[in-house]
């Protein structure tokens, strides 16, 4: 079997190449030179962000796909783009390879990544490739761009702001139980996503989580949010972060939680509070966000062209205390999962 | 002796931040929400590239001080700009972390980083972190800006156009041979660089490579230049590639190669050939460019301004070999070092 070590840099930047789409207009010099240079958009100002995958932190190669590590290394920095009511524009991929990756998987990878990419107009622009004598690490710094006064934040939110969530929680966590414990192997190896598998299974919604990115656009278009997060380390910690930096405190009601069924049925059936692993547990990628009562309005545009459906789901507090309403009584909000540690 | 894993995420996200100047005013949301929102520089191009620096691969920890690593992940990113013409501006900073890097080490890597970026107007606006099982991976992504007509790349050099070069060659090298046989270890814990070592020696060299940004600056402004790229893998390795881009071939003089004197003695007393050393190996950053011959009167600025001497090696030919001409014959041009293989 052909791994990365028998080709060149050279080589393997040319497969790169081979999966990108035609070159933008406003790209002016691409991969090949010492750097890309690019027009920036006009009259907009310019969001940057940069998220690592780490085999053996972030993801398990044992267990996840090539397509699905490339496909997490994009999509992660599109949720961030979303999260800011960012239109994506550009990415800069840089690859620390192990002698040990297949030149399929490299494939794969490279194609789920560009696949991804491409799906929401994001051009890869530039990049970097080294060996390593460690783990796989997927490195990409993404750039998008909005109209200045759109951007979303963390730090907008008020006292009696409202508190809501796109899409549904729990499910990556589930999925990611599942894969750990050899379900739907036979699931694993598609390598060409040309979008969201209809309806998502808990392992779909692991491996090719969906960035929120018409929400994001449309909230920041609408002005209907005074803070925006994405949950990449779960509900929990989203909450916290977002409270933290605009000064609140919140209260989350368990009972309107919108836990996805599959999810809700897998931490049933083991015992496990599906609640609780639906708060503290990560890579869901939703957007949290919060609205003025007043401006609830704004929100039927966003519901309706959004893709994702909102749900309510608690309030924000002058009291700077994190609680989860649960069966009458109020509970500290369990913290969220911390990659770091 | 307290290690990067005593702390929280957050908690070394502050100690970085404590080590950055204030806010630029085109900054607008910097670390600390999901991404950087900035407003892009008017009239301008924007030049974007990514380097990673990989422990194992591109240093060694065993005898690379953690400044010089947070020095150099930098360092690398501001030549590619410098190549390019281009004006530092912002920056993103990727850290992998294993468990056992010190806080020591933690503080004086992103304090080198931080030093150098701000000596040259290099704003760190984000970045990520994470823990990992494997090396001490740095990975930087940079942008700056760069009037339209001014942006300098590989690919426009002609035949009869003259090569040129930056600075000296093969103290790098040098420096490299000396730390791997432990000489000058009390030299190596400088963690405060407030500017260049003067004179360097071939260890400064090689641990604290100089950007050299002035130089490619007036290169673009001047319209000096017809083609420019560093010299990361050694001056075979950028001939090479400036003469595939812009489809020419070259023929270096040997007798007028700029190689550092204290290189020159070093490898001459060890009997390595200090000529093959200077072409084939790397970690040199000068900047290789070409000249129409009649622009050369343009150079002159540069010389003056440019903060390095500048020196005519060769020219590009038509015939597409890439030479070394040397005691009156032409052999082939010794390869650089590629740092993927």
């Amino acid at each position: 079997v052909q791994t990365v070590a028998d080709l060149t840099e050279a080589e393997l930047i040319d497969r790169i190449r081979q999966k990108l789409p035609p070159r933008p207009e406003w790209l002016l010099v691409d991969i090949g030179d010492d750097a890309a240079v690019v027009t920036p958009a006009r009259n907009r100002l310019e969001v940057l962000t940069v998220d690592a995958i780490v085999d053996g932190v972030h993801v398990d190669r044992r267990f996840t796909p090539a397509a699905a590590i490339g496909y997490r290394a994009v999509a992660v920095n599109l949720s961030d783009l979303a999260a800011m009511g960012a239109e994506p524009r550009l990415a800069l991929l840089s690859l620390g390879l192990p002698a040990d990756v297949t030149l399929e998987d490299f494939d794969s990878l490279v194609g789920a990544a560009a696949s991804v990419a491409a799906r929401h107009q994001l051009h890869l622009v530039g990049g970097n490739l080294t060996r390593t004598p460690g783990p796989l690490v997927v490195d990409v710094t993404a750039a998008g761009s909005v109209k200045a006064r759109q951007v979303l934040t963390r730090s907008g939110a008020r006292p009696g702001d409202e508190l809501y969530l796109t899409g549904t929680i729990g499910a990556a966590a589930a999925g990611l139980e599942m894969l750990r414990e050899n379900v739907r192997r036979a699931d694993l190896r598609r390598a060409d996503l040309l979008g969201p598998p209809d309806p998502p299974t808990c392992v779909d919604r692991y491996l090719y989580p969906e960035p929120r990115l018409r929400a994001g656009l449309l909230l920041g278009r609408n002005r209907a949010a005074t803070a925006c997060i994405d949950l990449s380390d779960g509900l929990g910690d989203a909450v916290r972060r977002l409270a933290e930096s605009s000064g609140v405190g919140a209260v989350v009601d368990a009972s309107v939680l919108p836990i996805d069924p599959e999810a809700d049925r897998w931490f049933g059936g083991r015992g496990t509070d599906p609640v609780g692993a639906a708060i503290s547990r990560g890579d869901d990628y939703e957007l949290l966000f919060t609205v003025r009562p007043r401006r609830r309005g704004a929100l039927k545009a966003v519901s309706r062209h959004g893709g994702t459906p909102l749900t309510r789901i608690g309030v924000c507090t002058e009291n700077r205390a994190l609680l989860l309403r649960r069966d009458g009584s109020d509970q500290p909000l369990p913290a969220g999962y911390d990659h770091f540690r």
